[in-house]
Parts: C-alpha cells; structure tokens; sequence
C-alpha cells in the first residue's frame, strides 16, 4: 500500500505554508516563480497527485455527466448512448448511466445517486410510468442542468431533443395505405408518453387525411412493447377481425411479434398482410421477412443532446431553453 | 515510501480499541480529552492519514455500486446488468454504469469517474484491449472492493464470476462432431480475453477427445464479433475450404454472421453445414433458422458478483477472495 503525499508534507518538507504551496501548484500570480519551481519540482520528486475529490469539491465541477434511460437492452436506447459518449468524451467529459427499468420510483432513486455522483449535468429520457417530475424540478432548482430527450415532458423548463414522431408515424401508415392497405391495426405504446400519443395521432391524421375512418376497435395498447406481449395479441385480433391488411406498430419488437404471429397463422407477409415498425433496431434487418421501420438517428440524437447540455454546463449566462426536433426516415424493406 | 498506517496501528501503540482511536479523531464527545490529545499527536507523529474511501465508507456510504462493461449493446451484459440490478436495488444499492467501449484508455477514464463519484464498489469486465491493471490497483490499495465477472484477470487478487466457457466450448464442438461434422472452423475471439482462450481450448480439446485432429487452417481469429466481420470472412474460408461442415463461433453475433453469408452462398443449414454460436442472443431465437447456442446465464453472473460485492462492502472483516463458476447450457435450435 502507497502513502499518499499531501499538500501538507510538501509544506513541512519546505517550511512553507500548506496554503502557499496550493497556490504555488495552481500558479498563482501571488507566488513567486522561485517559490512555484521549488513546490512543483518537490511535487514531481515526491509523487504528489492532488486529491481529485476534494479537488471536485472546491472547484464544483466533475466533468462527469450522469445520464438515465428507461432501458439499456433497447437498441434504440443503445446508439443514443454512442452519441452521447461520442460528444462527451471529445469534449473532456466522462458519462455514467442509470437505467430506470421504466419504474417511477427507480428514476427517483436513480436521479438522487447521480446528484450524489456530483455529475455536473443529467441527460434524460422517461420511464413510461413517470407522471410527476419533483425530483427533477428539485435537481433544476439547484441549478443542475438537465436534457431531456426522446422521452421528454412539458412540465419543466428544460431543453429537448426529439425525433419528428408525429411525421415519422404518419408517413409509415402513408406508405401502407399507397400499398393498398385499407384495414390498418395500430399496435400503440402507453398513453402516458408524448411519443406514444405523437405517433398515434400521426396514424389517425394519416387514416383521416386520405380518406379513411379511424376505427377504434384497430388500436391495440401495446405498453410493454415486448415481441411477447405483441405475438398473442395479433394471433388473437386476426382471429377476430380477418380482414385486417395492414400493421403500424409502435417500435420494432412489437412489429416482430405480429410477423412471428402471421407466420405462425400462415398469412403471408407482405401480400395478405404488411408490417412497419418504428425504431429500425439492428434485428430488423436481420429478421426474414426483413421489416419496414421508422429510423429514429438514436446517434445523432444523443450528439445533441449532450451538445446542448455542455454548452449549458459551460456558460455563465442563464441557460437558453432549446428544442430540437431531428427528421426520421422511413426505411422500406420487405415487410411491405 | 512507508506502510500505510492504520487506525488500529495506532491502536496497538496506545494499547487502546481501535474504535477508541477511530472516535477520538473524529473529536467524539465520549472520549477524554487526554486520550484525544495522545491519540492525535500519535496520529502526526507516525503521519497517520484517513484513507479517504475508507472513511467515506464508515462515514457517509453512498450505497451506490458501479458497474463497468465493455459494450452495453451486447445482449449478454444487459442481462447481467438486470441480475446486478436485482440484488443491487433489493439490498439497498443503487447502480451507476460506465461503458468502456472496449478502450483500455476510456475503462482507466471510467474507474476514475467511478472512484470519483464515491461507490461503495466496483463491479467490472474487462475491455479487450485491457493487459495492465495498475488503474484497478490502486482502488484496491485503497480498500476499495472490486469483483470481476465474465472478462476477468488473474493478476488482480479479487472475487471473480465467471461462467464455464471452456466446457460450454467442448459442449457445443462434441454437438456437431456427433452430428457427423469433421471440418470444424472456431471463429475465434481475441486472445486478450481468458474467456476466448478458454472457448479456444475447448474446441481444441473436442475435437482431440473424438479423434479429429485440430488443423489451424480451420481457426479464424474474428476479434470484432461483429455479424458484418464474420459474414466477409465466411464468404472467404467457404470459398477456400468447401470441405467445412461445422462452425463454432465465440459469439451468437459471429454466428449470425456465417448464417447470412451462408444464406448467400445458398448452402443449406444445417444440411450442408451445421453452426454453433455462444451466449444465446435474445436474437438467436429470432432469426430464422433458429441459433444453436451456448446460454452463458448472464442473469445469474450479474446476481452472484452483486451478493459478493455487497457482502464484502458490509463485511468489516478482510476480504474473502471467491472464484464462482456458473455452468452453461447448450440449447439446440435450428443450426445443428
């Protein structure tokens, strides 16, 4: 085991005061060059590396950024987080995550230990359960600052950035209804998140705009947004309403569990019934039938959520609200 | 540079209970002023100084574990991560992660970050890259514990979980020697990591065991594991070689990989030729024909090292080194 040298046997070896040599190792302009050559060369002979805690503490900054998802398995979720590190570590930060485990209570828990990590700022996208934000409005009014992205709220003062959902789920049920689709099934994601409600509005304005009705008995919640979940509920809806054509799902493993229950019926895909999901996780170009999906730039995404937050961390001047809408793409494949 | 001097060093010199020192440095009322005085004057005369995370443990534990993996896309690690999760969080902990992208420099960045952010403990698997552990000693020269699992190292005196990948290996190669193959390829992970030269080595001695003699030719080093590294390469060693009808791959994405290039080839599977990969993907299941698969149980890694690592943050007394090795499961799909 080492012993750790401190500021205080480079004082006493030098019969200078501790708070001399602090400053002498920061070059301060009090302290005579002579003085600042003896502290430094004394430093280097004596293996003295400052305290970086105590160092965080006095200057209050970790270069640290926390950030919480909901689920790290998402794939989605995944290339958000190469973003991030991508900016984060260019511009001399580190980055540790939390995953929520799309649970209220765990977020709370989760924020509180990366606000005891001191991280100098939180890049955050929702659990699905979370309907109340005082654990972030207390972080904000100790003016620690805070991104939201993809999972966002309008209920605290913070910058965003999201994907065009609203425009990325009306051009996928655009695409199948210019395919001919007239029976369109939406497998939606749960109520409580704005993506969820942007991309079933893009569905009923897209039904709506070219002239078919929304009929609610097509819209199935789908709030786990597991394959699982997905496969027994299309297997027990095609069995019910036969002359469904067409399935807009909410994320991609939902749009595998329809196809995993299609094929298991023998319906063919695409000419009896097409699929499109939303996310293009890396498995939907590997699945056969290949699926049409939404891509969502989960990198670019997470490029400029962590530009913002820096940005933010790094100015003096009160902080700019931005909102930051990224364009999706619709990616056709051979489920359609 | 001296032995680093301990409360209970200091104990022993005044012949008192170490936590009769440990309180009267820390000025507790209950001690005699006289004692505080012997105490603090021995502690400066023998240059006592509080091991920081020692302290912070006694004083203000963050309950707070971190975690560091080499890529958090792997299907494999997020599984771990929900077994670390469901320990950590049912005995009070809370889970920060760091992802070293398989960076030797950013895994030294991330146990820094870590160590700064004041956990209880570490939890980590190595990156590829990773042949000095200087970053790891030094937290464990200050007390702090640490328990490896899956990508591991013997240099380090700590707790390990690991699963049995040389039996898991030998499993999956006596599978396709017993359903007739006799060229085997290994798609080989990099030989940094003892979990590859283990996999290697069952493969190895597999073959042996059942009178084949083991041809180098056959062994493809496949360090990315990516699907797109193993597709190129497959195109190339089936062109080469024809003779192949088996593949073991060091991982399910390898194996997916020898999959679509054999798709492409058009040779059947497993007709023509049978494939084995390892770690069971929740894609492995997924993709058609089904992955034959080595379940590594990352679920169960991830709850073992989490009850070592807490039961030794709470122990007082010195840590008990534990090796625990998980057994493998071959699960025959489709590919054999």
């Amino acid at each position: 085991m080492k012993a750790h040298i401190t500021i205080k046997d480079l004082a006493r070896e030098l019969d200078i005061s501790p708070s001399t040599v602090s400053r002498a190792l920061k070059d301060h302009p009090d302290i005579s060059p002579e003085t600042k050559r003896l502290v430094k060369e004394l430093a280097e002979e004596m293996n003295y590396k400052p305290n970086l805690i105590a160092q965080g503490l006095r200057k209050s900054k970790t270069n640290t950024i926390g950030v919480i998802v909901p689920e790290l398995i998402h794939f989605f979720f995944s290339t958000v987080i190469s973003g991030i590190e991508n900016v984060a570590y260019a511009r001399g930060y580190n980055v540790i995550l939390c995953q929520s485990d799309e649970n209220y209570q765990r977020e709370v828990t989760d924020t509180r230990a990366l606000w005891n990590s001191r991280v100098d700022g939180m890049l955050v996208s929702l659990s699905k359960e979370t309907t109340k934000f005082d654990h972030f409005q207390e972080m904000l009014d100790d003016e620690l600052p805070i991104v939201f992205f993809d999972r966002i709220t309008d209920q605290l003062k913070t910058s965003q950035v999201i994907v065009d959902d609203y425009l990325g789920a009306y051009k996928a049920v655009e695409l199948l209804i210019n395919k001919g689709c007239k029976k369109i099934v939406h497998l939606a994601g749960p109520d409580t998140l704005e993506i969820s409600r942007n991309r079933l509005k893009g569905y009923t304005d897209a039904l709506e705009s070219n002239g078919l009705s929304v009929d609610k008995n097509y819209i199935y919640p789908c709030v786990e947004g597991t394959y699982e979940e997905s496969k027994v509920l299309t297997a027990e809806f095609m069995q019910r309403q036969p002359e469904v054509d067409g399935i807009f799902a909410n994320n991609d493993m939902a749009a595998l569990g329809s196809i995993l229950a299609l094929q298991d019926m023998n319906i063919d895909i695409p000419d009896q019934v097409k699929v499109v999901g939303f996310s293009d996780w890396q498995l939907s170009s590997l699945i056969k039938p290949r699926l049409t999906t939404v891509s969502q730039a989960g990198y670019e995404m997470g490029q400029e959520a962590t530009s913002i937050l820096i940005d933010q961390i790094e100015s003096s001047s009160d902080p700019v609200i931005i909102k930051k809408v990224i364009s999706t793409k619709l990616i056709e494949r051979e489920t359609t």
